[in-house]
């Protein structure tokens, strides 16, 4: 039997964190012992504990602390962080750390040095010449690359509870459809506002049922009013935003009459056609043939849109990024600055977007299926915010909070 | 081999009866001849057909004309119908024809004598003292009613697609989340306002999410406006409804504050045992101790209700008919003159209600998740409007085009 | 500012008891200071808390402590359990306790009595003459009993999470359809042989599904072979599995072909009205009209069944008991006894039922849709685990680990 | 008002195609005349009508013959297909034909000329060289190339439904979680075996949920049996694959105790990183790496696969095509010869696939969510059959049926 001691600090028992610790080290077939405890006696105060992990054998007692760490369990004979080589482009050392979205420090010299751009599933190069750390995701490890090894070393700070409740942390704890949405809808309007207005950067990652419900000319609005930095999509939002624009139709639908009018489903490919003849999106916009909608309004009021292609795509548009390994990278440059995100009817794109963002975004998840917002909002951290709605009445809904018709 | 000629008249094409037809032949194992065919040349023009129909044996031959029958396929030579007395209280004769809910004859003495109160799942009593036909339901049978037996002398007309589009016909077709809702909504409000200046009366059946979403306050503007003159629900919605109208919240929720309250749960059933403490719904109201919501303006306005209770209930409240068999003969007569059915989140009591209910009732089908709606929207009759959205935007929708708030 | 001093004591940190308290008084609105706090430091180690809770005013307070004390938290000046005579049948006094799953006690004359019959809402009704206490429904209290209002003097003791890891603990954390179903199968399995082997009684709750999918053989050989004392179901189930017996189809589908039949959809009418003409189905087993199928292995093999009716029944089945509130006293008598449930695909009388049974209630909830299993498989306790998969393999499956073919 | 006769051959009544045409017709504001219409009298005889079609002006006339065009309505007064020359890389003309994925023809020099390789959403280009006309994807057309422009002089033959009724048309026509599945997946093996011994190709579209349900070894069986011979998927799947044959998990469960087990999530990118140190599956396959799952079975048996990338993988495998045009070039190649298409648990390369396939090739799509076999199994043709179900036990069956254990 082999045993570590390790350290808990912060709202350690209201935030669960506790109890999570505990739970993973059973269920990983290791023992506990609490060696002392000092818990917050008000909501503000935190907490610390020592808590000594036994397993069986030093393989299980590393596993155990990986999985702990995660959850800001520090061994309190703390070694230094482990750097090794990597070998071969591309590809990570053996036993390399593998990295959360929480922020994340390594030991080196004695000193702990915080990891830039939080992101979960890469590794932690550090540069000896500067000092400095930083997330690398496996595609871009280089040769030579100090890559962290082992658990050591590496302290990580899962996002407490907030001491005041927020209605981030009531609707992230239970995905439901039958809940008072209006008031949750005005509650994420007033959040967009502060965040806007302490300088953040808000991302939309947006789905083309967005288009289809009707809803593309509320996000219009959303964006011309200055709420919207940053936009993730693929092919299909913008394709069908552009086809609307043109021919009025989704999907060969008119979103006017709510019924299917001639050649509907051909428009869809007519209008890529028409934007790879002109050479782009922005250039369809300079030549005054793209005129309205969501991407128009992207090139007018200095969006920062990527569009990532999928497999499914037709055309695609020339703004695409049909290589994902290009596109993540793309993305990963767009979210610096982002501390709002609101996915909106996309499975695909939100996923990805969920699996580069540092946890400390606060996230906005809306969709007419539940499942999609249960695996959206389950980021282990309490910033993340579930609505389970249809698309249209929520968009109108912000917009209306947002930016006001009558100019209130 | 046995045969029968069978005649079909109407829009028989273009509403795919025919089709639905010689489809119906060949799955159950028979042949077909078309011997006459003359279609209506241009839409608004009937058409009709002979087809002859083949099968092994009688039996076969008959559970085929059996089904076709249902299709309005009428046999040429037209025996009258059989009627057998029934010889034990609430059990049918073998063999007793089962009925659909589309408008029915029975022939009798070479006349065709309509079936009163269409009825799916009935059988056919015949009154001979009168010459009047009617559904009855198994449990009402008496002994030595003159039951119909067999298919023969017993004709059927479905329900033809109509000659001008219309978005009954439209949103029928395809169930789906990603549609443009709004305009939907508006053809919706205008069927009902059209509906109600012919006199029809309106049903609404709804379940406890109208509540639980803020949507009651809707709903009772549209009752308050008179839009509403029957209404189906389970003690559910009525507890919540009360809950709210008490305590401003819903399963402990608070619709305002949109986070749950104090002693949540438990007002739910404070709220019936207030209820029950006072004799009945009508009787708070009367007694000045239940002053808003769904329930008070169905008393104060007039509107028939009857709530049906089930297997899962709390309390119930008072007015709640536990038997289930009363419960549905309340609901049989409450539905006499209704034209317009709206169900909203309610599985159990949408479908009973759609058991019922004739199928030329036009029937507006509204849930978040599309399972519910597919099964409720699927009628075989092209009356039937099936919308996947949120319950709270949906009737904030309605109303606001029934009712508009500014008095337009 | 209020304050009040509670207890807490067991697994409180690991089973997440002291943090959902702690979390319970902020959400609504009180604020806490723990005053003393014993860990057990091996996770077999019970702990001890003392939690002072602070509140505006009284009101609140007792709302809080209301809360709380649903997870055990005693307050430690420790009052009598107040008791108020009710005044109307069927009504409960104002501020009447109500009660949880959990097993409870009042304190009487400074001594804990234990409430028989742990149900939730429900009020607790203490009998002086024989000093017994036990839960009472709404509908069933009589003017005069003795009813227990506030929370003074009421001790309720959730259920920890046991100190080994089970597979009930772990699934019920996790409901999705992606995961390695096999084996949880096979663990559930042991579960009931060992529950069987200690003398308990399985329940089961069925929906017509379970025919539909063609999995009623299944379910007959686990009835066959003694593995349920109880069948809780509606007329749907059983109506369905009678047509099944009588005329090899479900709804109409042939189960051997995959193909729908001629008559189809009147089998199952035909099927009810054979029934009737019996006099029910124990009836229409003896007579030798019912040969084979779920009910039939009920009557044979002892099975006690109840039939709740819905509002949306045909016929129905002369067993099907009409009356909601009849039907729920039934199930409340059979459930007697059980230690394991097993809910398939059935919505309304699995909601039923989990609201009737004890917590301490194994529960196992299976279902095709997710939404079900999180909706039934949250009970507030360790015991219930969902599988979100389809009934007839399921069924296949754990009939083939409890009855093996080949007489393994 | 302007008008065009068009004329329609085949099983145009029982096939539904005259009733859609009149339909479609209607719809997009056209009337019609049926000028001559002689019905097949038996099930195996062929139906011809002819339908003049009238609309208010060309433009409108010119929608509703592209419309009905899809359907096989041919205009009488026949037209040579107009062609085009594309004056820019990678964009059609405008006007261009947009394609089905039925069989098609076009009219040169008063002959029909078939359409090679049918794919929907596609331009058709006629080579003047060789005289042979095939699709054209977007992004592959080529400056100079002579485009199809219109719908004059283009022929297509939707797919009729058979005389014989199968299991593909019965399934196609209601999907529902409540069938008898059993059946149908021994109806399912049975075509595939048929479909091999006709030297067609089978390919198979997985998604990760294969290896998450603990169905990987059933495919791997079916793949060893020589019943797969084309595999498409993403990065997802190999990956899961991989990281279960390495560590015997799957997003670090353990397939076997059906637990998380230590280190569980990071396995994931250790399989991928160790794959990108050998250079790829294959590699790692013939350097005694990789020695089992359905990677390596795809590997030693010869079956040809393609990873198409997304937006959210990590990694990726090397073996993985990041560039989705390059990728979707690479699925056309592979699917020549293909005549049975099994699309198990994967939406986005479903959909994909479903995309570039002809309506010939019969589709099976499996998934326990409704929505997405809706989805995949609506191809407007009879090839397409739709099961509710898990994918585990769809996958035992299937394997059990093609290479039963037992040497059957």
């Amino acid at each position: 039997m082999v045993s570590e001691t390790v350290e808990l600090r912060g709202h350690i028992i209201d935030s669960l964190i506790l109890p999570k610790v505990l739970d993973e080290i059973m269920t990983l077939g290791g023992t506990f012992e609490i060696l002392h405890l000092t818990v917050g006696q008000r909501r503000e105060d935190a907490s610390r504990a020592e808590v000594r992990v036994t397993a069986p054998d030093a393989q299980r007692l590393d596993a155990i602390l990986g999985r702990i760490g995660q959850h800001g369990a520090v061994p309190l004979a703390g070694d230094e962080a482990r750097l090794v080589p990597a070998d071969v482009d591309g590809v990570f050392p053996d036993g390399f750390y593998c990295s959360s979205h929480f922020e994340t420090w390594i030991k080196r010299h004695g000193q702990w040095v915080a990891v830039e751009r939080p992101e979960m599933d890469c590794g932690i190069r550090f540069d000896p010449a500067t000092g400095r750390a930083s997330t690398v995701p496996m595609h871009r490890v280089r040769r030579g690359d100090r890559i962290v090894v082992g658990h050591a070393g590496v302290k990580v700070a899962p996002i407490d509870r907030s001491p005041e409740r927020n209605v981030f942390e009531f609707m992230a704890s239970n995905v439901s459809s039958e809940k008072p949405k209006a008031v949750v809808i005005r509650e994420m309007a007033a959040h967009i506002k502060t965040a806007r207005a302490a300088g953040g950067k808000v991302l939309v990652v947006a789905g083309p049922a967005v288009i289809h419900t009707g809803a593309g000319g509320h996000l219009e609005r959303v964006i011309a009013a200055g709420y919207v930095q940053v936009l993730f999509a693929g092919n299909a939002l913008a394709a069908h935003d552009i086809e609307q624009a043109f021919y009025g139709t989704s999907l060969g639908m008119s979103l006017e009459a709510g019924m299917p009018v001639d050649e509907g489903h051909e428009h869809h490919l007519r209008a890529i056609n028409t934007i790879r003849r002109a050479g782009g999106i922005r250039q369809a916009v300079e030549q005054g043939i793209l005129k309205r909608g969501i991407m128009h309004a992207c090139v007018v009021h200095g969006v920062d849109y990527v569009l990532a292609g999928s497999i499914r795509d037709d055309g695609p548009l020339p703004d695409v990024i049909t290589d994902m390994v290009t596109a993540q990278d793309a993305m990963r440059e767009k979210i610096r600055g982002v501390t709002v995100g609101i996915m909106i009817a996309s499975t695909l794109h939100s996923i990805a977007t969920g699996n580069i963002l540092p946890a400390s975004v606060k996230l906005i998840c809306v969709d007419i299926n539940p499942a999609v917002v249960t695996k959206l909002a389950d980021r282990g951290s309490f910033q993340a915010m579930g609505l389970v709605t249809d698309v249209e009445p929520f968009l109108r809904a912000l917009a209306e909070h947002l930016v006001p018709v009558n100019g209130r």
